[in-house]
């Protein structure tokens, strides 16, 4: 049975060799079987092959990252990719991967497992941060590409690049981590553990054995709400919302929606819920609470310390209430110990944590002078 | 039908006069017949009367600030009120009202409706931070207590003083805010949104008509990790918990809990549940969104100057993310530009929102110097 997923634009990698059809060994032991990646890819893969970068991705987007000839939609970092962008795809090759267990046209639990003809559920493999940059490596060995000039991702997709870089170090060339960490909090850990909780609460969930029409769609809006919180920065809210209400409506019942605020949530949730797979979000969520750069060496910095790149920029921002700018600092702070060559960029961007998708201003400029250098 | 709570040391007032056999008249315009109030005291009643200190909870608390003689159980604030303490009971006649529409003894959605003979439920009309205020004044009147020497309050507390001063402007000598707002930020108000909406996603919830037996426990638990999240801050998890796990446990099932985090929340949440009512939370949280100084004057500036307080101590704390500092120090800066005296306190403990429950160190210093001066 092939990959049910079909958007102009996507191609679908079925992993080779030891990734493949002997089975995809996960970091926590398990073996999947006929692992298919989803990714597009933007610009030329030179003739060297010295000009590809590496895109992972944040817990929800797709691999659509920017639009193209196939795919004329915007993607979610439209004004980051593209020709004379700051990642300019006349000059380097951009392929962005689905992450593996991601319901974009990757292998995930919402996926048909070949060997019971079944969705796999709650029987997908316990999934690591650490299986999504294998599967995004094992993409560019199928494209016959062994060395890649940038590894970036922004979120989940920074704790990847890191996993990357640390996996593959001879691999990869440079490293950009954008608002990402070495590990999760207490804080953050226990705004994902609620997240699931919400979805796993919900009875339409019915242990992650729901049927796609009547899938756990209140609990996973309920989950959506508290990430666009948790992404977001209060004071942004309040020059953007303040206290303003919601046109009145007398059939408003108690506890109806009265505040802009309120109905942003709404809105925004409902958008996002009909989208995404529920196990698929609760398998990625667990994936980022669990990576530790210090599985890979003991402490943070000795991890850090085995990446072998030339040149690592790390950026972060001062109202990021879900990866701390502390957390960045100490990414940065673990490279120079290292004597690794960093850059590190502290920006004033107020939107929190989903600064990278909306402050152009600021996030163009540092990625620009990144690959101008 | 008399109240059914009886704990020691707990006394009920049943409001007089225009409070209450001819009905209480709340903020929002309804009637709310036969309202009792719950309260507790501490110390003695001076002859003169003047040595009354009024003390306003937060949203969960009940009127068991302290321990006493009829109840040794420690109390919510218990490091804070007795004989030397920083109220000190020596000096001082304490009393604290458990808020009007909370479940701790006072009239509230949990109490029978007497002109029906069933539980409030939803029927319970729109409850305001001024209705609580008044519950409080018109208990005070019960006792013969015309003029207080302290209103006190934190977080909730804190806004319900704050009514007090502005509906009683000539009852009050001082006033102490804690950790409180003017009105609440739309982030607050989102937090706040979320909870309710967790609670009315439970199919238990019955849309408000839930049997005391089977009430919406899982909402109440999930929205009570949301509050302790949000009462709390990320630095102090970090050193507590950081990424300490809980011990192996191999029955356990996928995402289960891992971490110590998810432990201490599911602990927590789980002794609140069985103690508060569903609607009670319901009607207060929303109370608390509504809010706003500015309704008694047109800005909040122009409210706080209609205060006439002899002494104000506004109390902040730079960890709380709930109600921020920026928040204490609007208050502060609405009572200098009103020319009235006040002083700001703002603290670095690191329990964010709930350090007023437990860093007895740096409030029991501020409170105490506030009432020896």
């Amino acid at each position: 049975m092939s990959n049910e997923f079909h958007v102009k634009g996507v191609n679908i990698a079925k992993l080779p060799s030891d990734y493949g059809s002997t089975g995809f060994k996960m970091f926590k032991g398990s073996t999947l079987n006929d692992v298919e990646i989803a990714y597009e890819t933007w610009g030329e893969l030179s003739i060297n092959k010295d000009n590809v970068v590496l895109l992972f991705t944040g817990l929800s987007p797709s691999s659509h990252a920017a639009s193209s000839e196939l795919n004329q939609e915007k993607g979610w970092w439209e004004y980051m990719i593209g020709p004379d962008k700051p990642i300019n795809t006349n000059k380097y090759f951009v392929i962005c991967v689905n992450s593996l267990g991601s319901c974009f046209g990757s292998t995930s639990p919402a996926s048909i497992d070949k060997s019971t003809d079944k969705i796999y559920g709650l029987s997908f493999p316990e999934l690591s941060i650490e299986d999504i940059a294998k599967a995004g490596h094992g993409t560019l060995q199928m494209l016959g590409i062994d060395h890649v000039h940038t590894v970036i991702g922004p979120s989940m997709g920074g704790m990847t690049a890191l996993a990357y870089a640390l996996m593959y170090p001879k691999s990869l060339t440079n490293l950009i981590v954008i608002s990402a960490a070495a590990r999760a909090l207490p804080f953050t850990i226990s705004i994902r553990s609620l997240q699931r909780e919400l979805i796993r609460s919900d009875p339409m969930w019915k242990n992650g054995d729901y049927d796609k029409k009547t899938s756990p769609l209140n609990g996973m809006k309920l989950a959506r709400k508290l990430g666009l919180m948790s992404y977001r920065a209060a004071n942004e809210w309040r020059e953007r919302f303040n206290r303003a209400r919601i046109p009145k409506n007398e059939t408003k019942k108690m506890f109806d929606i009265e505040f802009e605020v309120e109905n942003y949530l709404n809105h925004n949730s409902e958008k996002f819920v009909s989208m995404f797979d529920p196990n698929c979000y609760l398998y990625l969520s667990r994936a980022m609470d669990l990576f530790d750069v210090a599985e890979h060496g003991g402490t943070v910095n000795a991890g850090l310390a085995k990446i072998h790149t030339k040149r690592n920029l790390i950026v972060g921002v001062k109202s990021d209430i879900l990866f701390p700018i502390d957390q960045q600092t100490e990414l940065a702070e673990g490279f120079k110990k290292a004597k690794k060559n960093v850059k590190f960029e502290k920006l004033d961007s107020i939107q929190g944590h989903d600064s990278f998708l909306v402050d152009e201003h600021n996030f163009s400029k540092v990625i620009y002078d990144f690959f101008i250098d």
